[in-house]
């Protein structure tokens, strides 16, 4: 069976290190639970996607325009200095977007997020304070 | 004068740290100087932009699509293991795309390539080959 027919499911790996934001057109939104930068990610609910350019033109375009509003939010709500995008993929097969809000001075600053040390999670509260100012800014 | 009256002119640290393979639509394409990964660079020609939400919505859906291109017809040019692809920006402000073919057991696979050691540039040689191969892809 191939695998557009089998429903979306998301990666373990992803589901166990995010928090659920919000859903999207295409995409589902997840905060990454690590305390050190504010930090999503877009997985396109569509099953055995590796690369962008696997998804159909109209996903793609799809996926362009939610992660640029997903950037533009995370950016007014962090007043951070660099939006950090990027889709990787090297460990977590499942195609998704990192969208990560860096400040001068934060951990690993100026370098990547990705490969830096240990994930710290979130506290409960602290992070449904975050989904929560996110939530009310889409 | 507002920066969208001004020539669009490349960066000096890309001018100085990629070699020239085409011009796109939007974009300038550029190979990164550094042999350990087959490694481009995407950079809309537009002066003053930071962040891929400062570009017009359709100059958002141009980088998208030449982004594709580009990852896609790298990842055909070198039968690499995954494509990974990021917008940071922390060090270089102007808006730039990396587009980088990854292969398992690369230098720093499955982490990240940026902040990884120090760059290491290719011999005219092996970057004229590979430039060639690019554009006879494209």
């Amino acid at each position: 069976m191939g695998s557009q027919f089998m429903p979306f499911a998301l990666d373990a790996r992803l589901e166990r290190d995010t928090r659920a934001v919000l859903s999207l057109g295409l995409c589902t939104l997840r905060l990454m639970d690590d305390r050190r930068w504010p930090w999503l990610i877009l997985v396109p609910q569509r099953p055995g996607m590796r690369e962008i350019f696997d998804l159909t033109p109209l996903d793609q375009a799809m996926l362009s325009f939610e992660t640029t509003l997903v950037a533009e939010t995370l950016a007014r709500v962090t007043s951070c200095t660099k939006i950090n995008t990027g889709a990787l993929g090297n460990i977590v097969e499942q195609l998704h977007v990192h969208v990560v809000a860096r400040s001068t001075g934060d951990a690993n600053w100026p370098g990547p997020v990705w490969g830096h040390g240990v994930r710290e999670p979130h506290d409960d509260a602290s992070a449904e304070r975050l989904i929560a100012q996110l939530r009310s800014a889409f």
